[in-house]
């Protein structure tokens, strides 16, 4: 069973279950804004079901500091290198992406890493702000180990997701954004709760070799998931090497360590700005990316496929669909919320696709 | 049967040969070792036997420009486009690989897109020239359309490689550098040539169907090339996009047009040099690197693997193993390469491991 909500009243709980955490007013937002728009995106792994509660969490353990004072480490004129103070990558990660944009105005690109800071949320949100300024955006996250390298038995890579978007002469930008793994985490915990199979080329066994057939997802094989390609015949040195290469930039760069050093749910951020219109006229770049987009959307189908798709086509009309319909929330999320609410006296979720996201009241001083 | 010659004396020969088909003298011993250094890496694909008559043959019809006027088209202080004019690429890039490293040193990194250049050679050797200022250097072309998009059955995008080159504290780096596709197309011209099957994954049929099981060679399915994860099981959107990215980055970017709009062996091409000193210490970032490595290395090997290798292991020991025992070329090559020294009134190319390449004198006044 799902309640459908809106887009407005869902970030308007979050924020305040963000402020009542401790988080500052302008982060509580942002930070529901992240996981709200993951939602909208159909990208559920990473919205409000799935992170809110862990990132509740995190804070009660100390792993999550609420209120992080983000320290630039060293910077040049196009670059910067910052310490995140343990705080979420989605409060911290928004603003670092402005600074890289700033950075490509002026110098044509900016890039930025962070280390010592928590989970970033959607990665695609990140990128996407680029957007705004008409620039490429790009963002990756490492993660802790749990990819197999080829030819090994043991995890040793996170599944170092990437995201790339790029702006385009309609409203539809491309936006890419996936792990290096031959799928993402969620894909697995997912096919566990509803006792599905494991698809082929997900996860190496025990001994390190590629499961290459449905298998069941029981046994405890999550720790040994494959890298982009799945089997060294397939190519899998090459999800490997992807996954190490966005180690070196969002964990080693910004004078952090890889990540096979710590234990639990650290993260490294790499963040990119690059202005097209530092390279070439930028209204001609937006329309050759569009004219490349139908050009790959116009590619005869497979037999048996319906149409070509391009790297943000679903998840574009799915928030479509959802900024007007709703966002489906399973009736235990809602349930959770309400407590959450309840215990921290607030008002509860407004249900309805239409629900009002007005009222929403700072509790805290702004920051 | 091979015949073994040193590295010094084939670079010589392909100089003379470079420089009687009308390149600069700079250029041509420039180009002359971006082949060979493939060779000496093992990356035969992209060495003299595979790529000098091709490129022989691209001057004879007009397609190479042997003495390119590379014209700047527009520059930000940490970025640029170029025009190649045609370019060889293994001539052009070095120089505006450079550029990038003198951007990064003022600017902490910088950025380099080229239009209208030519083929790149094995892109590792312009990524690596970034190592030698103690940066990361990266390196992206797209070429024509030869592999598939995911649900698709026409070939819309090159194999688009990218390569990485990142510093450490000892000699080896960190080199990746490989296809976006399953595999790169050599490996299916290469058992075509020897008559073995194609591997699994590495192609689709002409209903756009993966061929999950070994194949014949011989149908004519090479213009059918899976993107990486090959399946939609497997990811292969995720190959799909990353090459669309690399056509975004090389192709778009610096004023060209995506590669399905022309017919023939054209390429775009994408440089760029990250200086690990502007974001932290750099001599910390190369010691975590090689503890990085050694940490993939010490990974318990899968049960029938020997050992966990990291990109660079086989390239590295094969160069090491040449620059001593000399590269071993068919016998064939070695024809070619007398007959066509003896067209153009060249001595001969000296066999043997020992062979020196001194004596090399200039045919044309520098460049």
């Amino acid at each position: 069973m799902t309640v459908r909500v809106s887009h407005h009243a869902l970030r308007r709980t979050v924020t305040q279950i963000f402020e009542a955490a401790g988080f500052p007013p302008g982060d509580a937002r942002r930070c529901a804004d992240v996981l709200v728009a993951a939602d909208l995106r159909g990208v559920e792994s990473h919205g409000v079901s799935n992170m809110l509660k862990r990132y509740l969490g995190w804070l009660e353990t100390g792993h999550l500091n609420p209120r992080p004072v983000v320290e630039l480490l060293r910077e040049k004129p196009a670059t910067a290198a910052y310490d995140g103070d343990a705080g979420l990558g989605i409060a911290v990660l928004p603003d670092l992406m402005a600074r890289a944009v700033e950075k490509a105005e002026q110098y044509g690109v900016g890039m930025i890493a962070v280390r010592n800071a928590r989970h970033s949320g959607m990665l695609a949100y990140h990128s996407m702000l680029a957007l705004e300024a008409d620039m490429i955006g790009v963002c990756a996250t490492s993660g802790g180990p749990r990819v197999v390298p080829t030819f090994g038995r043991e995890a040793r890579l996170g599944t170092n997701p990437l995201s790339v978007a790029v702006p385009t002469s309609t409203q539809r930008p491309f936006v890419f954004d996936a792990a290096t793994s031959t799928v993402a985490f969620n894909k697995i915990a997912n096919a566990r709760r509803a006792g599905e199979p494991l698809g082929s080329g997900w996860c190496a066994d025990q001994d390190g070799a590629p499961l290459m057939e449905p298998t069941s997802a029981d046994a405890p094989i999550d720790h040994l998931m494959l890298p982009l390609g799945a089997t060294p015949e397939g190519g899998s040195h090459k999800g490997y090497s992807l996954a190490a290469i966005v180690e070196v930039l969002a964990s080693i760069l910004p004078g952090g360590v890889f990540m096979g050093r710590l234990a639990g749910s650290f993260s490294g951020h790499f963040l990119a700005a690059i202005d097209p219109g530092a390279f070439t006229d930028p209204e001609e770049f937006r329309q050759e990316m569009s004219e490349f987009i139908d050009y790959l959307h116009s590619t005869p189908p497979a037999v048996g496929s319906d149409q070509v798709l391009v790297a943000n086509d679903l998840e574009w009309e799915t928030e479509r669909s959802r900024r007007e319909n709703g966002i489906p929330l399973h009736q235990e999320v809602v349930a959770w919320l309400d407590e959450t609410c309840d215990q921290r006296n607030l008002p509860r979720l407004v249900r309805g696709p239409k629900g009002s996201g007005e009222g929403a009241v700072p509790r805290r001083a702004g920051r």
